[in-house]
């Protein structure tokens, strides 16, 4: 089977394969112009006759799951990344089909992390075809050498979500990491010792995968409550000693920017949300838990308390710093996809206003409307931008694609998106004439703000006239762009083959652009 | 189109049509025998390109969301029953309906109440075709006199959402009558004037409908919070003056049985439990709301007081009997499908242990296992029982169709089912040689417990076993049969015509028994 076939050069101009992985995929066409005509993937019937009467799924082990499961050559095998840096399933999973020398798996994780390093063997002697997921580092790495036997394909979460319910992807086996379960197979991540908060990227797999399996290190008694992953989804359940490393599932990253530039454009970013009204008593928003984001949140949270106002909701990504403004009372929820850290365990446990969501809730284009697009105001980093708004953020500037699309290119369409970047990184300008890979399409990216200036979309004129006057330093895109090349020169592009490697989708299914191999 | 067409005589002897308002049915092949081999249905793939951005799906008012909806003749149209006889928005579906003289519509109510008689005379126009779903009262003798155009359907609570999963039934619009909603469509119903707990008998038709029109009194700003219904199912919300009568939306009837009779069965029936072993620390069981099964679940208060026990879950249509017990500490959790009181509303808004259900999560028997048949003790009524244990809730020994099923089929999936029944009401015996409508196989029912003794199924050695020398008065159904009519007389039978007027669904979706035209 070719990797891919059939390019065509899409809505972009970027080209893409039509065929990959030997099945046809849509470029493409625009923004909301691809309109799905199918029906959701309708799952196997099951019956209750097929399941133990007494609730009780539990099998001896992983292995067992996987051969009662069905586990054979060219299936489609999904895990979950809420344990993140942490997770010890996945590599088990695949160590399994290894030692069954089963071949041409498709791995779909929702995101994979370089923890699962571990599998690049199995990627090398085809017990794994391809990862369809987000790769950050190594296996992203790996891939971008060219050395995956099938093709990638990376997905937003919103995107993960869509291909499963469209029948994009059919799931033959998922496994579902879990904190902790019960013997029906009820499942959360509030408590137990790998605790994460919830379960909501793996939503989609327990819905619609063909054969459903949790695995738990602390097994309660039925009910687990709260049910974040229902039992009535799932075929088998299996105690092991450990499914996560805790100190790794919380990321101890998520620290306030420090450094004076990540300040600057932080605080630039809260005036500029100031000034245009876009922060107003009841707004929303949504920001990631890098430190430039953490600090933004700590501005906006300023800017409430002095007006006296409340935020309706933080979409997050939650982190002590949200939890603190739901318990200061400076928001009424937090409506949260995943939990970066203790506070936010504690909180999704403990406060009914801190709300478990899921990427079908926040993030499916292919439903009836979702969560991203009613957000005033969303932070979001990128690798490049170029000079018609169009960003980057799978491949560095190098080519390399070290970076998973998380729900990125769902969250661009918030009622403003604002991209808070530096100029330059290592010295290499971040605006471009063209990014390595357009993962955003400029027409929904409405502000950078850098540390030298602040570019609005010209589609935005209600911004641009909001900021006449404002004593707020705004350029054009270009202005920005050259007084980062006066500074560190016209940047090289990356050196890259021909051969694609990997595509990524845009949130509707449709192919917006191909990574291209590093020579 | 016929009614009904192609009798044949099923595995319990029942002679039910094969072809039902002219689609294909498979008549009931025994417990367990029937196995599904298709596919679950494939709603339609939406696209949010197609609903508004800032997530407002408010129209102006029913009429307008139900001529947005494409309402026309024959189509499917579905309402819930939380509000119970306390309903207002299923009646204005249909006078929307008649005025716009639309025709032949399949009305799939999850049950439907007195207060629904309004409807009448769009079943005699011709309004509406039929009613798929339970009748309880005046609807019910509607279609017992053969007046109704179409052949009514009765399923269970879980065979309603495994019809609309498999596609047997596909619903054109869903109308979500919701205590409390936001302008996305999220939904519950703990917040409001006419909250009644939860609204899990709407969650299939959310899930499955091709349109869904939420209607509320209480509009509140994104996000209604929590959302047992998902916004992202929804197409329309409407805000009206008042989507139920609070006070007939919460039953008054929840009161412990007084009548000597009734005591004395709720009582030995507890005792019977007790001696048998079935109630144990960690036990779990569901009860109804009637006076007897009230007093039942007091008694087994009682018991797990004296004992120091706890009991792990009641299964619940929850009061304030039971929210006492859960506020007492004598029970983890509360696993509700339908609030019937203040109590129980208040509790399910306050306390995280009493847990939201659905028909999805406890009773569908085309899931990968349901909740129904991890129960230890289930207690519920009949109309009549049969000396071979089938028993009948749907229809009177006059054989008016007065009754719907509600969960009552699923729940005989428990570990031991117990019919605590009078030996006659009304002087008219209760055990029959033979029911007149067989909704249940006496395969699954264990015990019948009457005032005047204990009939145990011979399938249920092991309880014969146990109630040796217990001093319980243990029977044969036999002598309680003879016992009644010796008192009462031999009962005569109701007089029926050879007309079908609606049939019985198994809970697998095949046909269990039809139900004649009274004469």
């Amino acid at each position: 089977m070719k990797k891919y076939d059939k390019l065509i050069k899409n809505a972009v101009g970027r080209v893409v394969p039509t065929i990959i992985n030997g099945e046809g995929h849509i470029p493409f066409q625009g923004v909301g112009k691809y309109k799905p005509a199918g029906r959701k993937y309708g799952p196997k019937i099951a019956s209750c006759a097929d399941y133990p009467v007494d609730g009780n799924k539990t099998v001896e082990s992983l292995k067992e799951a996987l051969i009662k499961a069905g586990l054979k050559d060219g299936m489609t095998i999904s895990t979950h990344h809420h344990f993140r840096n942490g997770d010890l399933i996945a590599n088990q999973v695949f160590d399994i089909a290894h030692e069954l020398s089963i071949k041409g798996l498709r791995w779909y994780p929702s995101a994979s992390f370089p923890c699962q390093e571990h599998l690049i063997p199995y990627l090398e002697d085809g017990t794994i075809n391809r990862i369809e997921g987000s790769m950050n580092g190594p296996l992203g790495r790996f891939a971008s050498e060219g050395k995956m036997k099938g093709l990638g394909v990376l997905r937003s979460h919103g995107g993960r979500y869509q291909a499963v319910q469209d029948g994009e992807v059919q799931i033959d086996i998922a496994v579902i990491a879990a904190p902790t379960a019960d013997p029906f197979g009820n499942a959360n991540g509030v408590y137990g010792d790998a605790a994460c908060g919830l379960l909501g990227f793996a939503l989609a797999d327990s819905q619609y995968a063909d054969k459903v399996v949790v695995v738990t290190d602390h097994l309660v008694p039925f009910p687990a409550i709260p049910w974040q992953i229902h039992g009535n989804y799932v075929d088998y359940v299996v105690k092991v000693d450990k499914v996560g490393i805790p100190e790794k599932i919380i990321s101890g990253t998520t620290k306030i920017a420090k450094s004076p530039d990540r300040l600057l454009i932080a605080e630039l970013t809260a005036r500029f949300c100031e000034k245009t009204g876009l922060i107003y008593d009841g707004f929303s928003y949504q920001a990631g838990a890098g430190g430039t984001a953490l600090s933004i949140g700590n501005y906006f949270g300023d800017i409430l308390r002095k007006n006296g106002w409340k935020a309706r909701f933080i979409r997050a990504g939650s982190n002590k710093y949200a939890v603190e403004m739901l318990e200061e009372g400076l928001v009424d929820y937090i409506l949260d996809g995943q939990t970066f850290d203790l506070d936010g365990v504690r909180s999704m446990r403990e406060n009914p206003n801190h709300v478990n969501t899921s990427p079908f809730t926040s993030y499916n284009y292919h439903g009836k409307g979702n969560f991203a697009s009613m957000i005033d105001v969303v932070v979001l980093g990128a690798t490049e931008v170029d000079v018609n708004f169009n960003a980057n953020v799978v491949t560095h500037s190098d080519g390399y694609l070290l970076h998973g699309i998380g729900g990125w290119q769902n969250c661009l369409f918030a009622k403003t998106t604002i991209l808070p970047i530096p100029l330059f990184r290592d010295r290499i300008p971040v605006i471009r004439d063209e990014v390595t890979t357009l993962c955003g399409p400029g027409e929904l990216i409405d502000v950078i703000v850098t540390e030298r200036g602040i570019a609005i979309n010209p589609l935005r004129q209600d911004l641009m006239e909001k900021t006449k006057n404002s004593g707020l330093p705004i350029k054009t895109i270009k202005e920005l762009k050259e007084e980062a090349e006066a500074i560190c020169g016209v940047p090289e592009k990356p050196k890259l083959s021909d051969e694609i490697i990997a595509v990524i989708k845009w949130v509707d299914g449709t192919v917006i652009d191909s990574v291209r191999k590093v020579e």
